[in-house]
């Protein structure tokens, strides 16, 4: 089994507006040293297969097809043996 | 300036619905090697100082305050010097 840490981000030049809703929380709660907040999905997926390297390539397909809307998020892949 | 990593993610104990429509959506796509898929928030928060102790504090405080629903989520803190 195969645990792998995916991180979804929006790209830097997209606009993220839960972002700036949760900074101005932040502010209005007296966290004024809070300069900017970005906000991603973070998944862990298990997987049946002892290959690592079958493991990323698959997942790299998930990210592709599923997990990421490419055109405004990028993705970062982890591999762990769990 | 700091930037820290905040990782959300459901209590172990605590159903994660909308993993299972991803693990549903990925075995539809033919990714039979899923085991099981749970997801979380991932936020990047930066920090205007440089007091990396005071930083992790009042950051932690933020999660327990707004970020983290600490009834069924916990939260992972880890500081980067931005």
């Amino acid at each position: 089994m195969i645990l792998v840490r995916i991180h979804v981000t929006l790209k830097k030049s997209v606009l993220d507006p839960q972002g700036t809703a949760v900074t101005r929380s932040l502010h209005a709660l007296g966290y004024d040293e809070v300069e900017d907040v970005r906000i991603g999905k973070y998944l862990e997926v298990k997987v049946k297969t002892t290959d690592k390297r079958m493991a990323e390539e698959r997942v790299r397909e998930m990210c592709e097809k599923l997990l990421a809307n490419t055109v405004i998020e990028t993705y970062e892949i982890e591999l762990v043996e769990a």
